[in-house]
């Protein structure tokens, strides 16, 4: 059986992973008139008076709203609302587990941008973070932006963010061990979408200067029609066309798009000691196993069968702990900066298999809460 | 220390009472591949296919949205989203305790009807149900309505239905008590607000003739000039002005209005055998220490500490239940009528200090689970 039909049987006639826990029961007539009525006024018009309070005594302290309008679930594309909430579930599930986060999955039935940013808006009282899962570029651009202006809780596009700290942290620790300097290498990165645009994004601002984008039309250049501005940003002006062009001479690939497009061959025309990044889900851009043969020097790929598992849940459980914690209302650059170097740091002596965190580390979740200070 | 301070201090560190729980721990390896990427492509793409399957696999199965604007919260008035925010807390509390329905709380950053009922549609796929709560009159009436229109989900507005279930299985009960009939009596409700109005509705489907309502303006009179259709649906035209007036030879009096507006002076002009039912919170219309005084022969309160305790925790945690485990779309009036009779009979021989069943009475939520197919 594999993991899609596992994972439906774990499901069956449970409604899912979650549930709602209570931390006293109602059980008694003293416990319903402090938890209910008539106790209840207390907290209520406590709030009301000082509305910061709210933080203290309701869910707001500790919960985090995780939002999708089922446009583009991990490599299923727009399936929709309802199909969308078991991955929403999941990712509430990991929020809890790894970062003690209590994630309410919320999937919305509309994928208008204004309809999407004024429902959030709507509902965020109740929450002390919103973590955007799964709505496609560019509009997730705009709702995440138009979101930070109006809340004063942060707002995070797992997607874009989670994908890029993971990524650069591996690649901070990638280049210590080829040995090569940010300044002078290039960057080749295959899909901008989300994940690919936050990664040219992060990387830019970490100090990568030369960084080539590529889409399903080829090389992101300038002389393009029609760039939507996103991908403006990160237009080239050099002359290949193609991703195998753009790869030649290039230092690190970075794919975040889809299976198999990144071939031996390509990979023998980078520079010396290629990094190569295969990101996509399930099937990455290049199989491990074709890494020797390539002539990889470093390989990362999102599969937990393979060393230097790129995979997001080493982020956002660990710092929506730590945005909880510390009432951070914005997760600036710095804070992502901060974060990719603290995962980057945690590994002491990177190698060529040992460039980022195994999920399971222990000291992830508080290395990265204490990230967001910084 | 008063309740009001107790349910402070319980909640004071802890966030509220609330926590997400997890059926399953993405423990390692394996398990993360079950409960996230990549089986969680197996549920997805099985819901996408078949989108009632939602049902089976995610917690739409089990899980009801508790949601306000805050307009309405208790006794306490329009005291906004955030300090509504604790009421709907322990009413999922409430909801998993007495019903093990998992309930979220959800408070809205608008007080627009057409807004909040957006707003709910946009959510729902994420719900089995909607319990609305705490949502100013005539408002509730309108968004009750449009959401029912297009939801194929159970929307029960509890400060509406829930209490009136309830006053209608106590005087079912109470009836029987002071051996009069439904089709002669004289029922006053004092109050014609959200609950007022409906217990007016309920009462008089279950098969009451005689019903004069009054507001704050005194009596509901067909005269009187820009009543809301709701109140003109219980308007009369008889002579009364005044609460008082109304009462004379007035078999029953249901008071949802504020605390101490009925006297027992006013109650010494009622019928022989007087019902009063004052639910008021935390004050009632009438303090039961003087109903002997005044000649109740069955009084009824919203508070613990005196018999007959009209609370809606009674109905809205097993009707939930039954609604989940039924898939029924809509609260139907049948539905309320049987679930007021169901209420009603489990008082075997009932009382004037026993017209309803104990709140922590264990056979309670099961029949009010088992009334939802009738």
């Amino acid at each position: 059986m594999d993991y899609n039909q596992k994972s439906i049987q774990a499901r069956e006639g449970h409604g899912g992973g979650l549930f709602t826990g209570l931390k006293a029961l109602p059980e008694n007539k003293e416990a319903l008139s402090v938890y209910y009525s008539p106790g209840i006024a207390g907290p209520c018009l406590e709030i009301a008076k000082h509305p910061k309070r709210a933080f203290d005594l309701t869910i707001k302290k500790n919960t985090v709203a995780v939002i999708s309008d089922g446009s583009a679930v991990l490599g299923l594309g727009n399936i929709g609302a309802e199909a969308a909430l078991p991955v929403m579930e999941g990712k509430c599930m990991l929020l809890k587990h790894f970062g003690d986060v209590d994630g309410i999955p919320i999937v919305l039935d509309t994928q208008d941008t204004d309809e999407i940013v004024e429902t959030i808006l709507r509902i965020a009282p109740t929450f002390g973070g919103i973590n955007l899962e799964d709505i496609s570029a560019p509009r997730c651009f705009e709702i995440e932006a138009r979101l930070n202006e109006k809340l004063d809780i942060p707002v995070f596009h797992d997607d874009q963010h989670g994908t890029a700290i993971c990524a650069l942290a591996a690649l901070i620790n990638a280049l210590k061990v080829v040995e090569k300097s940010k300044e002078t290498i290039k960057v080749v990165i295959s899909g901008a979408g989300a994940g690919g645009l936050a990664i040219a994004k992060l990387v830019q601002q970490w100090g990568i200067k030369n960084i080539v984008m590529t889409d399903s039309k080829g090389v992101v250049h300038c002389d393009r029609d029609n760039l939507t501005p996103a991908k403006e940003a990160f237009c080239t002006i050099e002359n290949s066309q193609s991703l195998g062009e753009a790869l030649v001479g290039a230092d690190v690939f970075i794919g975040v798009s889809k299976g198999n497009v990144l071939t031996p061959s390509m990979v023998k025309t980078m520079g010396v000691d290629p990094i190569v990044f295969a990101l996509a889900n399930p099937d990455p851009e290049m199989h491990p196993s074709l890494a020797v043969e390539a002539g990889v020097a470093v390989m990362a790929t999102g599969r937990s069968d393979y060393p230097n598992q790129i995979n997001n849940v080493l982020v956002f459980p660990g710092l929506f702990r730590g945005l909880l914690d510390h009432r951070v209302k914005k997760v600036t650059d710095s804070i992502k900066l901060s974060a990719a170097q603290t995962l980057a740091d945690l590994v002491e002596n990177p190698t060529k298999d040992y460039v980022i965190p195994d999920p399971f580390d222990p000291k992830v979740a508080p290395a990265m809460a204490a990230a967001v200070l910084s």
